[in-house]
């Protein structure tokens, strides 16, 4: 058996019960959060999912069943935030990957078994918070579909800007506003310049959206001054969430000319709980198939490893629960999938773009993909595309309602997996945020 | 003797004797910074300015002069990092400013002048790191005048946005990259567009700048959700710095369609060591003059007291010292200087702006107001607006060098003051910081 890939072997199986088939967390995802139980005031945590529970890391540290590395790293591990984990490097998390599928492998012995039971607690009873302290927000824009989708709103004879074949955009976000997912936010209060208006006027944005990205964390840090190569970055990268950049279109397109999105974004950034490490999605990794036409990247952006496997297949969807679903306890109603294989730019080039001019990152950094849109209109991973500017109406099927934005109440949720032939299907589970009215 | 007033009498003399008539620290200024001496491997703590000299705070606090809030703000003071401080709020900062002013008051008793003065390190055997751990950076762009100046080297037909006159414009910068005064940074590589071209090249900033700012510290934090109204925004403002915005013009100018500069900002950000508080800027404080003929303030932006007194007269100067220069050893050449009366909007506007969608600051942020441009040419802050777009030179006299741009080896020193009649001359000492070649 392969060391470095037995961790992903379709058959492998583990001896909690709930994690064969699990939709998002059999034994090959194996991913991070920091949580604590709901009752009680019990200290934030890392753990590790496993089908319905959450494996506590520092229940598990307290154990003593590791050593070397793989102990070390779940030291780091079971903190109260990720970042020493992440700072620790891809040796670290392998090992404590192997580790931990060993522990959880139906293979493990009788006492492990009994012994890592005692670490589990079931999803249901817990709580999450942000997995590491995000020193720095930085938010990408690498869907070529998005960009042409929005720049035909904004700007329809000339939708996409002429630098976005050449360099992976990205402006900084908000670190602050950055959120768990199910955490609910106020539709924000602004200004906008409504169309044929000639003042803007100050009030409830009218035009609330969601937008549907990746989030993923910085490993290892870089000094100030020192780019990260190409072939470097991917070592520079832990793993991947979801993530909602909630947006206020009104205030946004009255505010962002020309130093860019401020106010528009950073009232919140929602992100799933769970971290899907880049070695769990190793297996679904695929070719980056930039059309032959269009400009190959420059030599520092442009790697024949990237190009081979630079791209990630993992499906997305976005669903809308509205008040209405509550009370008639309809599900959420599905008005967009897509995949992250359609980006234009890989988290590594977002990634060394980012270090080139020497911009230092910091382990724990949370850096968004930008909206991820796929070639053909359903397929929008934002509801002013998906509305066309608010000019068509979205339907919800299971209520009968429709949307061009959000209202009040709306809850917007994100799901995301990987499913390939030969191997077991991952996910992330859900990133998920409920609108609440505008303050009075 | 009103108590709120007495700190900032002209007549008023310290017992230090080089606080007399100093140009930047006399007993009426007491600016705040995080130091150590140089020598020895001491501990970061908090300091204030008298004289050429640095009061040690914490060895102060061991000293356990004061009592009450005075001794609980000394306390926050005295840390590695002045968040706690300055999340204390005015009444904890004033209590503490009348605490220093009354122990280093030449009407101090002997005892208490033996005492402090043990506490006195010279101010040319510390060094200085940053005042605090910096949450969050954004950057406002409050001149109309710089964005005029700007605006018609990129935008010759529409130079000023529509948005300028109605709210104070800001992005998200890059907290990571912000340092400390004196502190070399590389020359950025990255992507430009050279006009003329048909594809970016990558290479070394060709077109190297500064920007003159202000940076203020946040104070008391804002929860997500909960806007700051104008009247309550001075309590959130703890005090003031010098700023520079490195800027990779050709970089910035390719990239910033359409989110907003990224690679262009990020590189580095320079701050001074000292924080001059808003107390001890008040008398500096005049009316804020929006000419007539311009739009007036939404009402959430627009309230009498901050119109008769949100405007502050700082002076500031820009001076480039070559490498001819310290070979030669000459003095730093003036290039520019203005005041940062002129800024179209003021700091409480500005923190509205930042909280009225719900964002939450958080105590120690930094907030830089944009680059600092006079209404005449020769007051412009930022090097691409002196040299017109790199079309003119700009003359370093005391060597006969000019400059369209920065070369390496340049330092650019920024100084502040504030001078007024019937008041003593307080000032920010001064931000500098050198252009290092380009990594090979």
């Amino acid at each position: 058996m392969n060391t470095l890939n037995h961790t992903h072997e379709a058959a492998a199986k583990s001896w909690v019960a709930s994690a064969q088939g699990h939709a998002d967390f059999p034994i090959q995802n194996l991913p991070y959060a920091v949580f604590c139980r709901k009752s009680g005031h019990e200290a934030w945590r890392g753990g590790v999912a496993i089908g319905d529970e959450v494996l506590d890391l520092a229940a598990l540290q307290a154990k003593g069943l590791l050593s070397g590395l793989a102990a070390q790293a779940l030291h780091e591990a079971s903190q109260s935030t990720l970042n020493a984990f992440m700072a620790m490097g891809h040796e670290a998390w392998h090992a404590l990957r192997i580790a931990l599928f060993d522990l959880l492998s139906s293979s493990a012995s009788e006492a492990t078994q009994n012994a890592v039971r005692n670490c589990l607690v079931p999803q249901t009873e817990v709580r999450y918070n942000l997995p590491t302290q995000i020193g720095n927000y930085t938010d990408f824009y690498t869907s070529i579909y998005h960009a042409e989708n929005v720049g035909r709103i904004i700007r329809p004879d000339d939708p996409l800007t002429p630098n976005f074949q050449w360099l992976p955009i990205a402006y900084h976000g908000r670190a602050s506003s950055v959120v768990i997912s199910g955490t609910p936010f106020r539709r924000p209060m602004g200004q906008a310049m409504p169309p044929g208006t000639k003042a803007p006027v100050y009030g409830a944005c009218a035009r609330l959206d969601f937008e549907l990205e990746m989030g993923f964390f910085v490993g290892p840090s870089n000094a100030l001054g020192e780019p990260v190569a190409l072939k470097d970055a991917p070592s520079h990268i832990f793993g991947m969430c979801l993530l909602n950049d909630w947006s206020a279109r009104d205030h946004q397109f009255w505010e962002m000319n020309p130093l860019g999105p401020f106010l528009g974004k950073n009232f919140c950034t929602s992100i799933s709980p769970w971290i899907v490490t880049m070695e769990a999605l190793a297996p679904f990794r695929q070719p980056f198939e930039r059309p032959a036409d269009h400009p190959q990247p420059l030599a520092y952006l442009d790697e024949a490893s990237n190009r081979a496997a630079g791209s990630l297949d993992i499906q997305l969807s976005v669903a809308i629960e509205s008040v209405a679903h509550r009370t008639a306890s309809k599900p959420a109603s599905r008005i967009s999938a897509t995949s992250f294989k359609h980006q234009y730019w890989t988290t590594a080039q977002m990634l060394t773009q980012h270090t080139v001019g020497g911009c230092n990152l910091q382990s724990g950094d949370l850096i968004g993909t930008g909206t991820i849109s796929g070639p053909t209109a359903s397929e929008a991973g934002a509801i002013v595309e998906l509305s066309q500017g608010g000019r068509v109406q979205v339907p919800l099927h299971e209520t009968g309602e429709q949307r061009t934005f959000l209202l009040d109440g709306d809850a917007v949720i994100f799901q995301g997996w990987c499913e390939k032939t030969g191997f077991a299907r991952i996910g992330f589970g859900s990133c998920s945020g409920t609108v609440l009215p505008a303050i009075s």
